[in-house]
């Protein structure tokens, strides 16, 4: 069975335990994940009978052909209710949608298409059902993941080798080439919008790069990631140009450990709050508690930022197959920051680093 | 006043119109055109009595008192429910919400927020009102228009120059040197997925660039654009690589000449029908009717795809400053296929050409 039709039948067995005849996934993302489908308009009817249904318009039919080769193909321009038709022809009484994707306007549709006023159909809401499969890896997502943390990793060693992280280029600079590099070493785009912050600015957790010219002696923050098959990388770099000064060593070192209190607490079975806690425990002890100012990591694939949240507001437990980051920082208003990030999956033994760019304090 | 307050009062007519107190605008590229606000998260209150609300997170205080100098700024993680909330303290008795961005579990929590229960709040439908007003763009938008244009045109002369679009190259590499190239010269992402296809590839409209080699004789076709300031550009050319069969210059100078026609029918008051009708009937004369297979255009701007659409499905009339796409197409399946596409600037005047490469059949 394919990696896509085993995701498949996970949901089913899902829709299956909650009543239901179908579910509707609309969320292109869903869909890419339960099909491979990777085109701009395209949802699934997952049928509890095992009938699947794929639609989409069709500027994708030959794309559709080949990627979803498995899955009977529906095309019409208005996808979503053609298959909310299909489902109540083919006799469902229970539609499950994404409630957390369906817009106001979208459920209107629906409720019209599938002739709710008669009551023959009733929609449910399925919130984030997908999502919560999603969570959990399979043997080609983590590869994936792999080489788009191979990517990052070679971009930046390309960059740090040639010079081109100097006193004198500015944020914008570095950061257009970090990109570029990526692109050319075969990602499909950046995994977000790079940040580059350097001086003072690398205390702002989301600086945006700027003119900022980079200086000697000062800090410089990279946080970037690159696309490979769908999937994102994530990591953090903390350099110092020049010779570190004395507190900039401190605050490394100390983020360092606290990034390794995080990572050593990956475990299966773990509370998403005491591995936030086993990395903020260390910077709280040293007094800088108030200066890490946001949660420990995310989970990371088809989308930047998706289950599980690791934070002390976060709910849930580790399971083998999740893919994390793990991200302290501590920022120093007005002088400076250092953040170091990982990306790593939790396994049933140590959680295997995808990320291997040294945690050595760079001096460059 | 600013571009972004004159958009403001634009909406702020449209609320009073509809008899609105506020309107709830969570759409982050609406967001985006009425403050200038560039981050992740945020979300706008506009009051018909004029006290504007903007809220955001923590990560992004700073930044939306650099952004949204001119709008008091409201900080909560929550930021959707508490502008509603808001709304509801300062008496407001009926607020527009975007149903066509609104999920269904958001309605859900607006109406608890609002506490609907009670029946103290209407929350009314507000469909597409902020993306009907950006289909019109102000001065600030055309000249990112024009930058982001100027950077497409600029990456393609330079490959060209450089001889990177030769025979034994691939399409991934090309499609990966333009992104790159772009960027180098200052976009900060490509507009979209670059197509680039070739042989008999350039028969599919919107075929993802792979390992298929460039080959002497083939035609290559380009479209791809680049994003400035949050603006997209597109452009679509097609060359020849060596001497064109005379079956290409034939293709080539029939969608040529739709393409001046589509380009000759934009002006103020044209019904969308009618300009997609100018550069169809050119190639059904022609007897290449079936082969055109989608629209002639649409709208460009903070989205790739915007108001207007330049279809026979379309409907409604063009105005000064609308910026669209012109982009025929005569695709022979199995063959090879050629489109031309510019974006342009509808005026009182001629239209403004924006991507400005040439477009005598290129033969490299």
């Amino acid at each position: 069975m394919t990696a896509t039709a085993e995701r498949r039948e996970r949901l089913r067995a899902t829709a299956a335990e909650a009543g239901l005849d179908a579910v509707l996934v609309t969320n292109l993302l869903n869909v890419r994940y339960l099909t491979g489908f990777t085109g701009s308009n395209g949802a699934l009817l997952l049928r509890t009978d095992g009938a699947d249904l794929f639609g989409t318009d069709g500027r994708y039919t030959t794309q559709a052909g080949t990627q979803v080769p498995d899955v009977e193909l529906l095309v019409d321009r208005g996808t979503e209710l053609a298959l909310a038709r299909a489902a109540v022809a083919a006799g469902a009484t229970r539609l499950g949608f994404e409630s957390h994707v369906v817009t106001v306007d979208g459920l209107r549709g629906l409720e019209r298409a599938t002739g709710e006023g008669a009551g023959a159909v009733e929609l449910v809401s399925v919130h984030r059902a997908v999502e919560a499969l999603r969570a959990v890896k399979d043997d080609a997502e983590v590869d994936a993941l792999r080489q788009a943390c191979a990517v990052a990793d070679r971009a930046l060693a390309e960059l740090a080798a040639e010079g081109a992280l100097r006193p004198g280029r500015t944020e914008l600079e570095v950061g257009r080439d970090l990109d570029a590099r990526m692109l050319t070493l075969g990602a499909e785009a950046p995994s977000f919008e790079t940040i580059v912050a350097t001086g003072a600015n690398s205390a702002i957790p989301h600086h945006r790069p700027d003119a900022t010219v980079l200086r000697d002696g000062d800090l410089l923050k990279l946080d970037f990631g690159a696309t490979v098959a769908g999937y994102h990388s994530d990591m953090t770099r903390t350099l110092v140009l020049g010779h570190p000064a004395d507190w900039q060593r401190e605050v490394y070192e100390l983020v360092a450990a606290a990034q390794a209190a995080g990572r050593a607490a990956l475990a299966v079975g773990a509370d998403v709050t005491a591995v936030d806690a086993a990395a903020r425990d260390v910077i709280v002890a040293a007094g800088h508690g108030e200066h890490f100012t946001h949660g420990l990591g995310h989970g990371v694939g088809l989308e930047i930022h998706e289950a599980p949240g690791i934070s002390a507001l976060g709910a849930g437990t580790l399971s083998a197959g999740m893919a994390v980051t793990v991200e302290p920082g501590v920022y120093l208003p007005g002088h400076g920051g250092v953040r170091i990030e990982d990306t790593l999956v939790v396994t049933d033994d140590e959680p295997e680093l995808l990320t291997l760019t040294s945690k050595e304090l760079l001096v460059l």
